[in-house]
């Protein structure tokens, strides 16, 4: 995973600076670089929260060119995707498909956000190696500066965490607990003839919960149970 | 794609109200309930931008339980993801995940938000059917609510949305396309030994790209009038 720059152009809103920080503190990123922007003042920094170190470091470039130098590979960011495919300046990916083309990357990847109201200068995104636009709603699609910016950045960071923290039941545990349902079935005397069902749905169920080690233990520990004291009770009759 | 219900609970300041409205009105989410907000003014009103007309619609409810009366799944936001799995009540999904168990239900899903300090209070989060973290720095992982917000409500419009608009060239088209790249290779004298790894190296670069219809017709285009060109030039010789 590359490192990220995060470049706002022309921002007019101190408070969206600080907010970019803030999200930026939350996903890892560290370098912002600040073209030709607002004077930052209290509600930058009230909105960058813990983000303020970012904030404070922030550099200011002249313009474009000086704010992409060095990077890698520079992404710009396009509120407009137009059906006609022809426009190629404005051809754009998902965030989802831009975390998985720049996770396996090295070096610095920038990620470039235009103006508040007006976004890119043509100019600004025929200089982009990509583009990515956030999928909206045809009605309203123009997003909040931070919205956008917590939204890739959260992208990004998402690609590169594991994809499961929790520790999975194995499949001989999972055969356990299937065979634990299967026997309080047969103990409290379930219709033969909807046996098999109620496994199979017993089974789906569990395939769509994806329960962790701890769960399947648990839930195998309440059918063990159930099952003995049921079978002790058969044995008193 | 149920209806998504976005509830917050006892927010503090206004402003994130507001920028909720608006990212509600970005990813198409109507139903705005508050639960004991804070009073709601200009502020509020301005960072709603054209989510106001979800913001004036918004109901107030009494309590948790109020506001996710009619709800079908009810989706409780968690900061905190504990390495405890025993932790019965923090267990939780990612925004990803959410995304994917969520996009064939119908009916209403409740996006339940807690306090800008403090979040849920365990009794709120144990009435949760399902709890959703989203994946963030371990130095700094309190994403600002509206941020929190915003990834969540664009992860399930992504889900709902076609995965790929453009349309992408067919088998035929891109044979053609190989064909025409191996056919410059040939008029230009291209050193035969390396032939076979060039044009293995071209299919890959596309299969990477994945071009739309209209760049693969443009790019075949091109090549097909350079080989022109050099045929007619050896013509002339």
């Amino acid at each position: 995973m590359p490192d990220v720059r995060v470049i706002l152009v022309e921002p007019k809103n101190e408070g969206n600076v600080g907010a970019v920080a803030r999200a930026m503190k939350n996903f890892d990123a560290t370098e912002l670089v600040l073209v030709k922007p607002c004077r930052l003042g209290d509600e930058a920094r009230k909105r960058a929260m813990h983000g303020v170190d970012i904030l404070n470091a922030a550099r200011t470039a002249r313009d474009f060119r000086a704010a992409v130098r060095g990077a890698d590979l520079v992404v710009g960011t396009s509120g407009i995707d137009t059906a006609s495919e022809k426009r190629f300046a404005r051809i754009s990916v998902t965030p989802e498909d831009l975390a998985d083309r720049v996770a396996p990357l090295g070096g610095t990847v920038a990620l470039v956000f235009g103006r508040e109201d007006f976004g890119l200068l043509e100019e600004e995104l025929l200089a982009c190696d990509l583009l990515v636009t956030i999928p909206a709603s045809a009605e309203y699609p123009i997003l909040n500066l931070s919205h956008a910016a917590a939204i890739l950045l959260y992208e990004l960071y998402a690609a590169r965490a594991p994809k499961r923290s929790r520790r999975e039941a194995s499949g001989l545990e999972k055969e356990k607990l299937h065979e634990a349902f299967a026997s309080l079935l047969e103990v409290t005397d379930y219709p033969a003839h909807k046996r098999t069902r109620t496994k199979v749905m017993f089974r789906r169920l569990m395939g769509r919960a994806v329960p962790s080690k701890w769960e399947f233990h648990a839930l195998m520990g309440v059918l063990q149970r159930a099952t003995k004291r049921i079978k002790r009770f058969e044995g008193k009759r």
